[in-house]
């Protein structure tokens, strides 16, 4: 099997998403190996041999997938067996040359607690967890959206990785069982409209997840699970509500439709 | 100020990581619109019209940064008045040549709920959620890490991107002011020895994220800060737990730390 190498100064993970766009097009398997943090001369020696051994040991040279901003780093890591792809290198002249503006190499740039958002975010995921399936309804007003939906539906992890990605202020409110009767929004909602987006999700689904937690019980039955998503679905239409269905989405994927058809404003690229 | 553009057929979250990444090199501001999920020929011309209009506007060509699987969509971007980067173009042929096999191009291969490691980051979420602030010590034993740490010192958001990022299960337990007397091991981390990483911080900065939370208490005052801090590092070198200072460092620069010293198996890259 080929070794992918994802090697970074900081934390590697831009190399992990630049290789790993790259990689998952083609239909072949691979080991990954992430190495961060390589910092001094030395280090970058260090992974030089590691790649060398793989290549002698496999008899197949390594992809090298790195985001070195220092020269003499990126240099080592070049000079050694590994077939190394570098899009920082490969981009930074053309965009150069488009600015007019040269660059200015410093490590560390994202990913890091340096960059603006950090503290948006950071405080943004305090409030997630602290607004969480409508436990404490008494920050709603500072929210920046509020996600509501039944149990099971996808908020809390949704709310979470808008707080953490990008810094925006979710929080979430369950429709639950007893709401059904009559289901209305309650006031502290009324009065936040502009900011509510509804989930919803296919009762097969939602029955299937429900299971997992409380197998055979009334809560995960399709005749349940269909009754509170016809409620909820009529709600959102009444109230124009914007919604939408996440059975066949990720949580990016939801996150980013939802920012993308709310316009949210985000505190993180 | 220049317009950067980050366009996709999927989420664009690849998009903006590429794009990002070049950018912060540069001493320039710029103004970011993503456009995610441009999956039709309809579409890409209405973006390509946007675009065009950014030019029209500011007199400058907008940077554009695309992750378009589909042929047919990334030239309609490619035909507008923006000036195209596209890492994936770029790296796809050299790749090839190298491992010997054709791509298969398929949209929606990163961040969906078709990629390998969807469930366990959602199973992960769940446990971390379940599992946070020593609330629910009987899954322990399920967990891949444990972190302990004083009270705000960075391990609730930690085991939360752990989670959503790697899968990985993390549960987090507080050492609390009641301990400190003399702080020992409880049964379950004992018994879980191997998975423990503990977390520390300065007094100073301890001191300042706790004022933001209880002002003027005791909890919050430095001194207090410093003994808990003292008791804590002396049962990490005691019982030989590994750990970090985490005062300098953002939650993705510990996951990586944490990950590369401890070998923790990731399901996602």
């Amino acid at each position: 099997m080929r070794t992918a190498f994802y090697i970074s100064d900081g934390t590697a993970i831009t190399a992990e998403v630049f290789g790993h766009a790259l990689l998952t097009l083609f239909p072949a398997q691979f080991e990954h190996v992430t190495i961060p943090f390589v910092e001094t001369a030395d280090m970058a020696e260090q992974v030089k041999q590691r790649i060398n051994d793989r290549y002698k040991t496999t008899g197949q040279r390594p992809l090298i997938f790195q985001t070195f901003v220092d020269d003499q780093l990126r240099q080592i890591i070049n000079s050694s067996n590994g077939v190394c792809y570098d899009f920082l290198n490969t981009f930074v002249e053309p965009i150069q040359r488009e600015l007019g503006v040269a660059p200015v190499p410093k490590t560390h740039r994202t990913h890091s607690i340096h960059e603006q958002s950090y503290d948006f975010r950071i405080d943004a995921v305090n409030f997630a967890l602290a607004n969480d399936d409508g436990s404490n309804l008494k920050n709603f007003d500072q929210a920046d959206i509020i996600l509501v939906g039944v149990s099971r539906s996808g908020k809390t992890p949704t709310s979470l990785y808008l707080a953490l990605q990008y810094g925006i202020k979710a929080a979430n409110y369950p429709f639950v069982e007893e709401d059904m009767q009559q289901l209305h929004l309650p006031e502290v909602l009324k009065r936040n409209k502009s900011k509510l987006f509804g989930l919803t999700i296919t009762a097969e689904r939602l029955s299937q997840i429900r299971e997992q937690r409380r197998a055979n019980s009334r809560y995960a039955s399709l005749r349940q699970c269909q009754l509170e998503l016809a409620e909820v679905e009529n709600l959102y239409q009444r109230e124009q509500i914007p919604f939408l269905n996440s059975t066949h989405l990720s949580i990016e994927e939801i996150s980013a439709k939802i920012i993308a058809k709310t316009g949210l404003k985000r505190h993180k690229y």
